[in-house]
């Protein structure tokens, strides 16, 4: 195996941050890095649902994803004008889903939850570090309405954050950077909850079809190393 | 467990079947069943590549996906002046990668082979029916032009399909339907490969979120089952 | 003059079929065939009315047209992203004006017909095709309402078909096919009622430019050929 | 019947007035009146086709058409973001046709003719006018070509004109204003040449069906009243 | 200095007229010239503001400004389908800002002013053109209102016309033509009220950098000029 | 006069910085802050030129702004599928003439310089901000080629950067943060250069029009305070 950034083992992540208060006019926000992958995720919370939801007394969530034209290796073109892509949807799909299976939407009440994700610095694994910054920058933006005394408790069941993991010449790596994703024959997201189980499994073969073995120890190498982005999201949330 | 429709099992598929020559002017055509849902799969094949692959001597294979506006139970609205919706542009995507994923592009030469799949009727697996058709449709499209003596041999390294699986009430059901999708805890969407290796694997907790056994059992019902996809594949394209 | 498809003569239409219940979750729904043209006709009935017609105790109906990307010679583009294109908005526009020609809409009720024609197979006459064939498909759809008692009769003032007719090489020909209306000197669709009246006549000189006379011949023509379409019509509804 | 607009019969056109020159940077523009109804018409001309024309040896013509949001009774919202709207596109393509329709793209050789129809003020018939005007507005432009040497002659076969026609209680009458438009129980647009021919035919039934007989009365009525058009298209071109 | 189209001095302007009455069914219109500019700008009053605007007891402005495609010396491509572009979204915002500058919008009352201004020929200083025909063309609409009892009294403070300023070879010119725009150093636009007041300053350096001394001459040369237009709109709105 | 942020006078600007490096993709980068105000700018070169522009031996320079969702007191739309609004348009259309006009094309050579400004943290001022952090990040990006040897000299004749100021009751001052710009009577944007020349003066009366006399007052409190803006620039870039 070639070395790894950060020089780290097959199954260690990159080094793991959540700074908070990114956005000051946000209600929660965070600058999440998972090594040199960094993604801004700010948290608003509107009193209202669209209009079709109202008077069933529960809230909604509901996420966005872009990339800064300069986070890349290349200039991103922005999307104004040609619609989100294709891939940036895919995403912002998969962070919302992610977020609404440990949220209670009773518990929110009729309140609409907005999460925005933007890639500040791209090294792969941005949709992964945005759904574990989501989950920090939701519970801080909770958090300011329960000290103003209109929000009884989080509205979350558990936490949620997520992780790539991927299969490079065989071996199964945790977390990978852009270079090594590029060259994955496997290359699979794992979104897990701080209990241990899963709301989403995506594994896609890129080169070879995988077996069923892969894909088994893929998940099982993937919810051992998530333990470390628990611990970071409580330090920044109770911190 | 409530009684499924055709009267099956929970590991057995709703009835499967590949009509072929649905659309006489496309190269290759099918219309795809699945009990209900019906699709239709074209594939056409340009004797030329985007500009940008040009000369590297290896073709380009993509897909579209849309679902007609009568197709289910509610009038759905065309995407013309809106863009492809979130749903339709992820499957589109989807169905690309699984095509791609046993696809020899060397082989196929500096040709686009391009794939529509258009949703007749909707009632569940709309996407895994596409797949499996699409694959199909495809075959016959290389066939056309093996046998005007253009194309050496077909470029796929083997066959693909795709099915769903999903839990209703703890338990793991094959192929589900559209009642069946709604009620669904976990909803996930395998794509293999004749040969048993897995290209896609989707699963989603729509509910509570699963655990690694549930995972694990889902990925082999599936693969059992999708013994027929396989079989009703060989019929079309030999027959 | 040179030999017509199907064996038929200058007078004659190609075989006309209106399969019913191609979509099963459509209210209304057939597959009709003008020879190798193919359009799929749904219609669907929603119990309310656009916002500014709400309140004056009549209904609306809105017709959309399509084709599939695989229904032509040539793969054509969806109109996703792009908007529906100039051809086909001024078909849909034409299928609307038909049909509202013979509905009452105080008959309709404060209800919202929606008539959606996709070709399957394009070879010419694929407007008029729809406009035959959604006739039928909306009559299918009320009269599901009136089985269920929520309607009392079909609000039709009488059947409506259309036909094409051209001219090639000083000759009137009926219902063109695509070869045929690529050579048309003269192209016109009819839009006519079973009782014999007109309710559009578009006729437009692709070559030279044609006479009265000329003009007085194709509409002759063509209503004579219209009384096929109107048998295959009763045939499908009553059937 | 009641009195119709500038006191003229059934059979008699508006006032109608073409005045040249009205855009200077334009190389050929009218400001074209029927009655009340007046459009801006302006033909420039490139020495170049669209890249796919190329080579041929022949010219390209191309239409648009557009109303000014101040000139009806009700302001109209921009197409700018939306696209152009189906009612324009439709006529647009309309005077691209009827041009076309007596232009000999050989003698325009590698050039591409722009037209555009902006509508300074509405009161019925703008379709009409604009072909009216814009052949005067083309052969103008072409006019100036000559005058420096690089055309020959005017690459018309012969003048084309437009005419609107409809019937009232049972009435033909021609070039209809708005107020007559708005009852009108059949509305006819009729494309004719000066040598009595014609290029198009357009009838609809805006109320109860037509009988050939009627559609017969008003292609009559509608060939004999151009005359004034053209004798005010030559007047303005050879002025 | 080279001569100056119309033989006028750097401190002069081109010849101005503003004609009244150009689209009758606007409430107020003009065609606005600066020499070979000229624009037509339409003002409609609609009796209700945007929802958000509702029960405030007061009126909303807004206008619109574009091109006719042959007003230039090169044809322009309409917005259509592209949006409004760039530049002309920046003057619209422009021509907004300066009207309603004068504007009591509690005198105005619950109503909407639309202002549409549409360039017919292009020769330099459209927008100040336009917004000294905007506020005829808003004090000719509301006149129409006062005279059926409607309104009050004229809702502006007094009036509001515009003016470009230029440097060209370190000279500053007043009023400049196409040309002259196509060579200045800086370009200035100036909005001023017939008091001696300025709405709004615009100055760019297109070449060299200008100073402070520099930008004072161009706001005094530019006062003084535009007393010619305040004394053209009295002449048009009293006339 | 209310006590201002950061307890500054009247003449003083909020506290700047300018930290470089922000996003270690980007060839140029750095994290702008005018006080609560921050934004991100990026540059990036490509070695090659819009092709209208190849060949003639001189560069081009662009930029872009936009706003992150939660960057403001309430959150704000994206763009994506709308298009740049009109405000966000106007304001890259300005950075990109700011430091177009200090750049020498010629000494960029056929390269393309473009800039992104995202604002992180809006409190007013982003537009000024953006200019005066755009010009350290293309500074920055062009020293990277200079290392590298493949560009001989900063292609910039000198610095820019930019200031609001404003009137607000009667008082002018300098550098308007959010709760200011609300309630100022005249807005005005200064783009200077280090040498104490202008390339752009936008002044508007967001109340009451303001005199010659409050313009000339502006300018020169402006061009004072800009001098720790030129302080902070040389700091980054030489730092």
């Amino acid at each position: 195996m070639a070395a790894r950034s950060f020089n780290r083992s097959a199954a260690e992540m990159r080094p793991v941050s959540i700074e908070i208060g990114i956005q000051k006019f946000s209600l929660g926000s965070v600058l999440v890095s998972f090594g040199d992958t960094r993604v801004i995720c700010a948290a608003n919370i509107e009193e209202k649902v669209p209009g079709w939801m109202t008077g069933r007394g529960q809230g909604w969530l509901t996420a966005e994803y872009s990339m800064l034209p300069g986070s890349g290796q290349q200039r991103t073109q922005r999307d104004a004008g040609k619609g989100t892509n294709g891939r940036s949807q895919e995403i912002q799909r998969l962070i919302g889903r992610a977020l609404r299976g440990v949220t209670d939407l009773k518990a929110l009440g009729e309140r609409t939850l907005s999460i925005d994700c933007d890639v500040l610095q791209a090294d792969g694994g941005t949709r992964t570090a945005s759904i574990t910054g989501a989950y920090v920058a939701a519970a801080l933006a909770c958090k300011k309405l329960i000290a103003k005394g209109t929000m009884k408790a989080l509205p979350f069941r558990e936490a949620v954050a997520a992780l790539s993991v991927g299969v490079i010449r065989g071996q199964v790596l945790v977390d990978l950077d852009y270079s090594e994703d590029s060259s994955a024959e496997t290359d699979m997201n794992l979104v897990g909850t701080a209990s241990g189980k899963l709301i989403e499994v995506q594994g896609t073969a890129e080169g070879a079809p995988f077996s069923t073995d892969e894909l088994a120890q893929m998940v099982k190498a993937g919810q051992a190393a998530m333990a470390n982005l628990f611990a970071a999201q409580v330090k920044a949330i109770t911190g």
